[in-house]
C-alpha cells in the first residue's frame, strides 16, 4: 500500500482527494494535514466522512510526514510548499503540489502573476508539470516533484492541445471563453461566494489577469514550439462542480473539419480519460461529474470558418484531486485509472 | 458474475442502478430495458455512459429476459410489473422490483391509493419488502421476489423503527413531515418539473393523500404489532438529490433520552449503512449524497418533552437503486455493502 | 415626504428596504447607515443601484440622525439598538426596529434567548409588536418604537393565529415545522452560507432552542390568552428567499374543516397582503416572492383529523423589510399598502 | 388608459408583461389571451396573481380583440402572428410581436432559419425592429407593426453597438460568446428543461446555428452600413432569469480603450436603461435581475489588444416584455420609463 500524506485536506480538493483514495485499492491516507481543524476529528469537518475515518487532523509538518510517507499531496495556498520545502523532504518522499508553486518554469513570470516572491526557484527545472495525457512520458520513479495543474489549464490545454501541436490553428487568434462552478473559488468564508451572491447570477471576473492564463501560454506554447499569448476570460457559474471551456481560433489555411477531427483522435483516441464526442454533440458539465472523464468536442463554425473547441471536466476531480491522483499512478507505476474508474454522475 | 436486466433503465433510478452495477464486482447488466428508447444507445440517452458502454436499449419483454437474466430490476410505473409478471417468469429468475406493486400487503389498501385494479395480488403474501435493515432475514435464496421500498418510506421508517419496535412512542401523535429533492419526481416531462418551476421555491404537495403513506403505516404497523395512523406531509425542495424526514411523537409516559438513543442503538450501532449521528449533530442531505448511507438522529425537544426523529439518504440509492442491490447481495448471498462502498460525496 | 434613515443599509434587509422605498412615493432615504462600508458609495456595494443612487455610506450616529430622521429603520444585529437608544432619540424621530431587541416583553426570556444583558428593558412596555395584522390597532401617530417581528415569526403566528385567537385548537400539541430560503441567514462571510455548502442540501438546525421560538410563543399567547408552549424547528433550504411553515395541532372536540375555514376567513378575507387560497390549493414560496404577500392554507389531515396549517411569504419583504414599511405606513396615516403593492415574482 | 391586450399570457414572457402592465399608471390588461388555458382563471394558472386579477384566460381571436385594444402583444411560437395578422387588424389596433415573425427584412433569411413559410413578408418593409435605444425614432403614433427584439440579439447588439457604429472594430472577428437562463428556453414540458436536468451544469447549445445568429447580423449590419457574419455561440445556465454576453473583436488600428470608452459613452450616457459599468468592474446578471436595465462594459485585454464588450441584462424583462412596454410607451407617447421604474432585485 502507497502510505499517503495531505497537507491541506480539509479543502474542497483536499476532501475530494480523501473520498477518492478511500476508494484506491494501492493506496491509504496516513495523515489528513489542515492547519485550521488540528486535533479535531476530520470527520467532524466533513461528516460525510462519519464511521468512515476517526482519524484526527494533524498540522502541516511536511519534515516529519515525509519520514512516513510515500508520497504527499499539497493542497495549500499559493507559496507555501515553496516556503517550506527543503531538500531533505525530496529526498524520502514524492511530492505532487495541486498550488501553483512549481507550474511555471519562469520564476518571473510566476512572481509577476502571483506577486509572491518565489522561494525555491532552483527547483522549477525538476519539477514535472504533470498534465498527464501530455506529460506521463515524462514522469518515472525518480520524479520528486510533479505541480498538478490547474482545472482551468487542464480544460483549455486538453480543448486545443491538438489543434495546436498539428498547428492547425493560428495561436495568435485563440480566445478562451471559460465558465466554472463554484468550488473553484474554494472553501473560504468570503461574501463574494456566499450562496446568496453567486445563486441565479453569471458573471466574468479577472478579465485579463486570471492566473491561470501564463500557465496555459506557457503549455499550448511547448505544444508549439513558440511563445502563445491568447485571452481567457473566466466566468462565474452558479453551481458547485464543473468546467466548460469554449475556445476559439482561426484555422490555418486549408484546414477543414476533417483535418482537425483526425487531429484530435490521433491524440485522443487512446485516453482512458479523454473523450471525443460524436460530431454534433456539445459537451455538458453534467456529463463528466464526479469523475476523471474530460469531454471534448470540435466543430467548423459554418459563417466564419473559425474552429470552436469545447472542451468539459470536474474541476474537482480531472481539474484537481484525480489528476494528482492520475499522476502518483503513474508515478507508482499502477494502471493510469486504478482507483479513478467511476462513472459520471449525472447529477 | 450475476445475469442483471433491467426494465426501465432510462429512468433516473434506472440510470443509478446501471452505474452502481457498473462498479459491482460480482454483477453485470445483460438487458438495458427501456420501451421509450427500444434501439437506441443507452449512452445517446444518458451521455455520462459514453465509451463505458455501447449497448442498446431493449424493450420489456419479460419472458424472454427471464431466460438469460439471474435477477431482473423493474424501475417501472405502478402496475406496469403485476399486469406482465408470470408464475414463468418467476420460476426462472428473481426479480427486484421497485415500484410500489407488491409493497403492500393488502390488495384493497393497493387499489384504494392507487386507483389500479391489481392484476396478481395472489402473489403478494410471497412478496418480501426489502427494507433491509428490518426484513433481511426473510431473503433467502429461495426468495423470488422482492418489494424494494419507496424513498420516502425507508427514510421515514428507519427514523422511527426503534422508538415504535421499543413502544417508546405514542404511535397516534406520530408527524411525519419530509422534504424531498426532484428526482424523486420522476423524468417525465411534466411542466411542474420544469427548472423554472421548481428552483427558488419549496412547496408541501399530495398532503393526506401521498401513496407512501400507507406504505409507513404498514410497516411501522408490523414494528408496533397493531394498526398506525399517521400525518405525512411530503415537500418537493429545489434541489436533485435527497431526502429529509423531521418525524415528531408524543414519549410514553418515562422514556427519556438515554432510553431513547439505547433503542436506536440497539438497531443501528451494527448497521453497515445506518449512522446514528452524534448527539446534537442534525443530519443534512448532502452528508449522504450519492451514497448507500442513512443518517439518523433523534432529540427530546427541551420545552415540550417531544421525541424529534431526523433522518437523510439519498432517494435515489438507499432510497431506490442502492438499496435494490442492497437486496440483490442479501439474494444471492453476498456481502451487504458489494459494491456499495461509495463514500458520500458532499456536492 | 418622510425622510428616512436606515442603520444597517448594507445587510439584505437593509438592501430591500432601499429598494422598497425607492418606489414608494411618500418616503425617501436620507441616510445609508453602515457602519463595515462607511464612506463607501452605496452603488459600489450593491451594483443593482448603479446610477440609481449616489449616495454614500454613513455610520450609526443615531443622535445625529434623529435630528433629520422622520422615521429610522433599524436592521442591526441584536444588542445594537437597546446599547445606543436614547430617550433624546425617541423624543425626537419614530425607530422601527428590525432586530430582536424590543420585541419579548419580559426581559428575562430576552436575555436568556439571546445571551445579552438588555440595556433598555424600561422601554419594553412602551415597544408596539409590528405584526400589523393583529397589531394595527396599537399602532398611532405617538408611537415612538415599534419592534417590527421576525421572518419565521410572522409567518408561523399568521399561519396559527384564527385557529389559537378562536380556540380551535389544543395549543399544548402546536408543532411548527419550518422552512426558510438563505437570506435569512444574512450577508455574513460564513462558511456555513457558501455556495457549495448551502446548494443541493437541506438540513435542520437550532433543533428546539431557536430564538424565535419565544416570541411565537408569547404572541400566540396572547391570542389565546394563557401561556403556551410549542415546537418549532427551522430548516435551511437551498433557495435565496422564501419562508414555508407547515405547522399541526389537534383540533379542539367539535371542530370541522368548515368551522376552521370561518375563523380564517373571519381574520384573513379583509387583509390586503394575507390570502387565504382555495381549498386544496397548497402554498409555494414563489407565489410570494418579492412582494408583501403572506399565503395561508388550511386542511384538516383526513386520517387522524388534525389541523394541517401552512404558510407563506417572502423573508425579507412581508418577514422584514416590506412589514417594516408597512408599520412605517400605519404610524404615518398612510394607505398600508403604500410603495408595497408589486406583484410577487414568481422566478 | 391604454386597452392592452395579451395573446400568449401564460408563457413566461406573457406572464411578466401581465406583471409589469399591473404596475403600469397608463395601461390596463384586458384580454389574457391562453390557447392552452382558455376558459380558466389566468390566476390559477399563475398564483402569484390570485386575488390580483380573477380575469378568466380567452383564445386568440386578434380580430375580436382588435376591436377593443389600442394595443396587441404578440408572445405566441415563430409563424404564429404572420399566419393570422391582417390588414383589418392593424387598421384598428397597433401591434408589438414578441415573436421573430417581423424582425427579419429578408423573407428568405428568415424562412432559412425558421423552416416556416412566411405568410405576410409584404408587412415585413413596414414592421419596426424595436430596439428602444436605436430604433426609437422609428416609431410614432403611426407605426402599427412593432418587431420586439429577442433576449440574445437585445444583450449582443448593445454590448457591440458603438463599437461597430463608430467604426472601431472588425466585423469579421466578432466572437459573441452568451450565456442564458433557462426561462429563455419556455415554459413548454419539454425533458431538456426538467429541474434536474438543467441544475447543475452548464452546456453549449445551437453552436453555428441558434436563430439570434442572423438577427444580430442584421442589425449590427445596419449599424456598420454593410453585411457581418458573426460567430454566436449560446450556452445554458443552471439560472432562471438573466443572459451575459461576453463579446470579442479586433480592434481597428489606432483604437485605444479611450477611444473606445468615448464612444459607449456616446451612445449610452443619456440612456435611462443602459448603464455602462465603471472601467474594471464587470457586469453580472443579478444586478440587473426583474429590471429593465442594461449593465455594459469594455475592456481591452492587455495581452491581445482585443476589445472584450461584456453586457447584462434580464431575458424576461429588457429581453422581452419590459422592452415590448417601452415600445408601448414611445409608441403612444408617454415617457419612455413608464412603468418600467423597478429597482434591480440582487437575489
Amino acid at each position: 500500500m502507497i502510505k499517503v500524506g495531505i497537507i491541506g485536506a480539509t479543502g474542497y480538493a483536499g476532501n475530494e482527494l480523501v473520498r477518492i483514495l478511500m476508494n484506491h485499492p494501492e493506496a491509504e491516507v496516513i495523515w489528513y494535514g489542515s492547519k485550521s481543524y488540528e486535533g479535531q476529528k476530520y470527520a467532524d469537518v466533513y461528516r460525510n466522512m462519519f464511521e468512515i475515518t476517526d482519524d484526527i487532523c494533524k498540522g502541516d509538518d511536511l519534515d516529519k510526514l515525509s519520514e512516513d510517507a510515500d508520497v504527499i499531496f499539497t493542497a495549500t495556498p499559493q507559496g507555501f510548499l515553496a516556503g517550506i520545502l527543503t531538500d531533505s523532504v525530496l529526498d524520502k518522499t514524492k511530492i505532487i503540489d495541486l498550488s501553483a508553486d512549481f507550474r511555471l518554469k519562469d520564476v518571473s513570470v510566476y512572481e509577476e502573476w502571483y506577486k509572491i516572491e518565489h522561494k525555491r526557484p532552483d527547483l522549477l527545472p525538476e519539477a514535472v508539470y504533470g498534465l498527464c495525457e501530455i506529460n506521463r512520458g515524462l514522469i518515472n520513479k525518480d520524479t520528486r516533484l510533479i505541480a498538478n495543474p490547474g482545472c482551468y489549464t487542464t480544460t483549455s490545454i486538453l480543448a486545443l492541445f491538438p489543434a495546436v501541436k498539428e498547428g492547425l490553428i493560428d495561436t495568435a487568434s485563440i480566445i478562451i471563453d471559460a465558465k466554472s462552478g463554484t468550488s473553484g473559488a474554494g472553501r473560504g468564508a468570503k461574501t463574494d461566494n456566499l450562496f446568496c451572491e453567486v445563486n441565479e447570477s453569471i458573471k466574468p471576473y479577472g478579465v485579463g489577469t486570471h492566473r491561470h492564463t501564463p500557465e496555459i501560454e506557457e503549455q499550448l506554447g511547448y505544444a508549439k514550439g513558440d511563445d502563445i499569448k491568447l485571452i481567457f476570460t473566466p466566468h462565474l457559474v452558479p453551481m458547485e462542480r464543473g468546467i466548460l471551456v469554449t475556445a476559439y481560433a482561426d484555422l490555418k489555411p486549408g484546414t477543414d473539419e476533417k483535418a482537425i477531427r483526425a487531429a484530435y483522435s490521433k491524440y485522443y483516441e487512446d485516453e482512458r480519460f479523454v473523450r471525443l464526442l460524436e460530431s454534433g454533440v456539445y459537451p455538458q458539465t453534467r456529463f463528466t461529474k464526479c469523475s476523471n472523464y474530460v469531454d471534448v468536442n470540435v466543430q467548423i463554425e459554418p459563417r466564419t470558418g473559425r474552429l470552436i473547441a469545447m472542451a468539459t471536466l470536474d474541476n474537482l476531480i480531472k481539474g484537481a484531486a484525480g489528476q494528482a491522483v492520475q499522476n502518483m499512478n503513474i508515478l507508482f507505476g499502477l494502471p493510469e485509472e486504478t482507483g479513478l474508474e467511476a462513472v459520471p454522475v449525472i447529477m
